[in-house]
């Protein structure tokens, strides 16, 4: 089947609609992911007082939870935040940064989930694996397992939390617990940048805003990152360039524009 | 009148003097702030732990306030270094980042007005709509309103508060309530970056640690966010390139170097 | 004698293990240092909560605490981090920013360094003397002071602390108490980028995880960070190029591609 240009009509309904999307995120990749926000049309804002965290979900489209600089209190936002956006019946995407390296991320994970139903987890190949099995263990953030198994929990994790689930990595997997979509496009320079990862959950967050179609959401905004990155590093030099020139392909991208081919598998 | 080159005037006094400017701003922009402050010649310092914000106020130059992040021990802090940087008589900018959108926004700078005494508040029409009165209503934190209403309640606020206001947007207005001029200068692009609005207001508060004379200071600092922001624009490729091309703009701006028309009402 | 490519050779061992950097590091550089970390090749992690920081510590190849922008709570995770690294017997590099300007600032080093036992301080010359003589005031944390009584007091701290002492500055000087290197490369254009000197030393922290020997370890570091930005500035149009040339630089740098002559005095 070819659903290989829907990221772009979709990317168009950011655009148009220019959704709200409330992010608790890290210290790291605050500044990447609300100009990834703001390049693809969307409006980003961030805010993490537990004072004030439940007023903005309650204005939002989406909610991006992302545990990257986790601490007690900012824990106590994510989850009140994520309880009224799942009230609200807004998406909420989750990212398990570092679920695996510590007790405490993967615990705080597997508490966000059991509280605030996310409509989307993404991490990558450990992680995933980590809040399936919590005695897998991970290296730090940015650790690669075996697809194999890393899709078999994908698919676990999916169907015991009713959440799409998303594997990043060479391909990228997207599965709901039965269905599996994978996204090829991509360059292995988007891992030398940090916080790409985190990007993409954000821009999840943008996608699944405006399009009650969680899977679909996921689909479309993965390859809209992978799109994005593989242009991107066409030209870049080394990771410092990458990071312009990622912001400024997710900026430009449309059919007319495309200077990638969009290679999805759903 | 012709004050068209008073900024670059002023700028010079900015890299001769290398004021020390003292931000308690949010998370996401930190970097950016620094590096814009960096690019004209001033000399930045974070710092936000209330053992030790009076005493950094207290060789300070200035002090930027900026709420974007905001929590309770935060906005301890910026009341503590906003009192003594008062009592001290160095400038206060505000940046009121999101107020309107939730209460806690509303009421924190209304709290910092109240006690810190700005010398200069800086916002988009929202903001300082939302600051004048508290039942306007603000999507996130990128919101415009129209300009006439805002320009109205601006001089309110400029008055009510004694502080020069500046509403930012396509053109930029400075208000002390009385005299209103404006800067024409910038570029569309500049939204799509994130945190250079909060940008302008550290620039506001290097220009106004060198200029006793407020008024002319905020107008100074926006002439030179809006040349800079209007001549990255000249090659910026999408939002990436500008982020850098700004800094660039930012610290090769000088009479010899100018390749955009000031256009700035006084 | 001619140590000049050590540290390619050092930088190539980095890239080969890919040491697990744990940063306790401020909010303005937690970014650039970890894309920093990430283009030569380490494995950056950052996390600051006391609930986690020791069993993270616990898995790091080295351990880097920066106070840029401290607060009682990050103190108390710093040194529980540094205490568990220290124990451990891994590298811990010490990045006492803005000793002087404060004396929370100065107090907070002086702690770290009794509890943690420091292997490497990188500071600039204020930094450095401020911690052998209390009464040292800074200008904030940009200031540069005369180098002569500065290596002295970088002599003396190392005597006492027995660990390895970095001044940065146009020649960056590395001793052991003993010993004297010199790193002469470098770009005055690296000053007008915020956190390059909180980048080196979490560079240092990368280099110390790979080669035993601290003293090699912080020269290799500096030379790198010496080398890359000398490389960059050669194109940079002004700070926010440097930026993104630094990386690439960082990313691109080894014996083939090298375009700077090394000067380094060992």
């Amino acid at each position: 089947m070819n659903t290989s240009y829907r990221f772009l009509v979709q990317l168009e309904q950011v655009r148009a609609k220019s959704p709200l999307v409330h992010n608790i995120t890290n210290y790291v990749v605050m500044n990447n992911t609300a100009n990834a926000l703001l390049a693809i049309g969307a409006s980003p804002v961030m805010a993490h007082s537990t004072v004030e965290v439940e007023e903005m979900a309650g204005i939002a489209g989406s909610l991006v939870i992302n545990i990257g600089t986790l601490s007690p209190e900012w824990v106590k936002a994510m989850l009140l935040a994520g309880k009224k956006a799942s009230q609200r019946g807004i998406p909420v995407v989750l990212d398990p940064v570092g679920a695996g390296a510590t007790t405490y991320r993967t615990q705080t994970c597997l508490e966000i989930i059991a509280q605030c139903k996310p409509t989307i987890i993404r991490g990558n190949a450990s992680e995933i694996m980590a809040l399936v099995d919590a005695t897998n263990k991970t290296k730090g953030v940015d650790s690669i397992a075996a697809s194999d198994a890393a899709l078999a929990s994908a698919q676990q994790l999916a169907r015991e939390t009713k959440a799409v689930v998303v594997i990043s990595g060479p391909t990228d997997y997207i599965t709901d617990g039965t269905r599996v979509a994978k996204v090829h496009n991509g360059s292995t320079l988007m891992t030398r940048v940090t916080g790409l990862g985190c990007t993409a959950t954000a821009v999840l967050g943008a996608f699944a805003a405006v399009n009650p179609n969680a899977f679909e959401a996921a689909i479309d905004g993965m390859a809209c990152m992978g799109v994005a990155g593989e242009t991107a590093a066409q030209t870049a030099k080394g990771p410092g360039s990458m990071q312009s020139l990622f912001l400024d392909s997710l900026y430009q991208l449309s059919q007319t524009t495309l200077q990638v081919t969009p290679s999805i598998e759903e």
